[in-house]
């Protein structure tokens, strides 16, 4: 019997259990807290992200993380990005000599401006072709509601990719295989930026023409950066590049876009987050992003406006035009 | 001074002969019923199409072809694409030895399976270096209400792309050149396909990740013939690519995608005309497209199913799901 950990209760993770359970795998899910642990053991309900998904008799929860991870032949990683490194140190020593490591993540870490797959292999311990990436059109609400959906597994290991793909394949849900880890973390981390900035020219009432070559242009500057770090920019016509950012720019349920809407109306970055309650995953990782883009000589127009307009008070108008009068003559 | 001949009255012909008069560029529109040239000539509104557009001063109107052409730089083709070969042979004679003919159609000629300036080339007799393409997220009521947008000039004869882009730049709209000709028309033809299955899904109430995987495979579906007929597959990363096929799907004001809602909504070709009172360009095209396709060999499963239930009759809903129940098992 396959066994699955999934390290993260929040939309996303929780989703993702029951992919895996309606798949027929028994997992396991890790909540920080026992609250949410308990009623998810005792309902079948994760009440905090998910109140009206009742998921598959194979899913559990504990708060316990040796608990899950024991036996886990897929452990499934979906923290949020920044707190990745702490808690896996804590976690590595229970993870199996032959699980395949699972990132749902879609961040850059800050400082280090490292992949996701990268602070995976750096803590666990682990070579890279035991680390996959799961990265695509995916939001967890319609997946949870068992709308149809299609998403890209991604390892330098082919066999490990097909395994998560047999792992994870149901009615509702369709993976893709591809080996290249780099151009769907990338593709997965730049959208939450660009949708910042999509959901920002929303709330400014902008067109739908120039909303369509926001994305546009944010999927090219988002390929630049993957090809300067080794990525196929195949990728990013894929659904984990064009895919997922057409799908995170145009959905209402897309929490960067949300997040976006409330800068265009002119809130601060705190009001934002007092607003939505949480901070959007663009916000942090626009920073390393920029950071990534600067180190590599990549120009990156949109990020660096994202980034003025989050953490350097920039009033997104102010941002926006700058960014549509740039000079450029070809495309 | 430059004078532009705008042949073809519709919203997107008026709204582009606008751009050129606010660019400068004395305009003569040619309307097919003397009624609406009248009153363009009169009040300088297109009633019929643009009713709240106030068109510039630069700009008149004439139900007499010869007048219209009468030392025109550029002639502007805006007809229907199915109308282009028979209306274009009456406009030859009065075409200058040097003008640049120009192209805003986005159509395949049903039984020859020509792009428009193939049937401009062989019609007009003119060389292919003087026929020029524009394509990109270009929603005419948007651009007639000035609000921001992009686009494509593409022209083997990168001066001549280069002086179409000299007359079309202003404030709000900014065109970029190209040399990809082919390429810019097979973006602009198949994304009216693709947008009638967009709508299809939207009126399905399909969720917004399958609605971005459509987007996606439609993409990459129309690169695949692309890329057969000789076209650039980067040309279709770009505005006349992703960002036209975006901005068609995404929009409320897409011709073809609202017609596609219609028949989503169960009705027939007729009742959907009736509906919206015209039919929409990808509604013939796919038929074209799909010719192309099986011609060279290409696989393009969204536009054979939206063939299907244009011109077969077959439930929208069975056409959905064969698409979705296809076997593959790579990108």
């Amino acid at each position: 019997m396959t066994r699955a950990a999934v390290l993260g209760a929040g939309s996303w993770g929780t989703a993702f259990a029951k992919v895996l359970g309606d798949a027929g795998t028994d997992v396991t899910i890790w909540a920080r807290r026992e609250r949410v642990a308990a009623h998810i053991r005792e309902y079948g309900v994760n009440n905090e992200y998910l109140p009206s998904t009742r998921l598959p008799e194979r899913v559990t929860a504990t708060s316990d993380p040796a608990e899950a991870l024991k036996g886990a032949d897929f452990v499934i990683l979906s923290v949020p990005s920044q707190s990745l490194r702490g808690n896996l140190a804590d976690w590595a020593p229970h993870i199996g000599p032959d699980a395949t490591l699972v990132s749902l993540m879609k961040g850059i870490e800050l400082g280090t401006t490292k992949r996701m797959s990268q602070v995976i292999v750096e803590t666990a311990g682990v070579p890279a072709d035991r680390v996959a990436v799961v990265s695509g059109p995916n939001l967890a609400p319609e997946i949870a509601a068992e709308q149809p959906a299609a998403t890209v597994v991604a390892c330098t290991d082919l066999d490990r990719a097909t395994a998560v793909q047999n792992a994870i394949t149901t009615r509702y849900f369709r993976p893709y295989t591809n080996t290249d880890v780099i151009g769907c973390e990338l593709g997965g981390a730049v959208k939450n930026v660009i949708a910042l900035a999509y959901g920002i020219a929303t709330a400014m009432r902008l067109g739908d023409n120039i909303k369509a070559a926001l994305i546009t242009r944010g999927l090219a500057e988002t390929t630049r950066l993957g090809v300067a770090l080794g990525a196929d920019p195949m990728t990013f016509a894929g659904l984990a590049g064009m895919g997922d950012l057409v799908g995170t720019c145009t959905s209402p349920l897309s929490r960067n876009r949300t997040f976006g809407e409330h800068l265009g109306r002119g809130e601060t970055l705190e009001q934002a987050q007092a607003s939505t309650r949480q901070t959007a995953e663009g916000v942090k990782s626009c920073l390393a992003i920029r950071d990534l883009a600067r180190a590599h000589g990549v120009e990156m127009p949109i990020t660096e406006q994202v980034e003025r307009v989050c953490h350097e008070g920039v009033d997104p108008r102010v941002a926006l035009t700058d960014l549509m009068s740039r000079d450029t003559k070809s495309e």
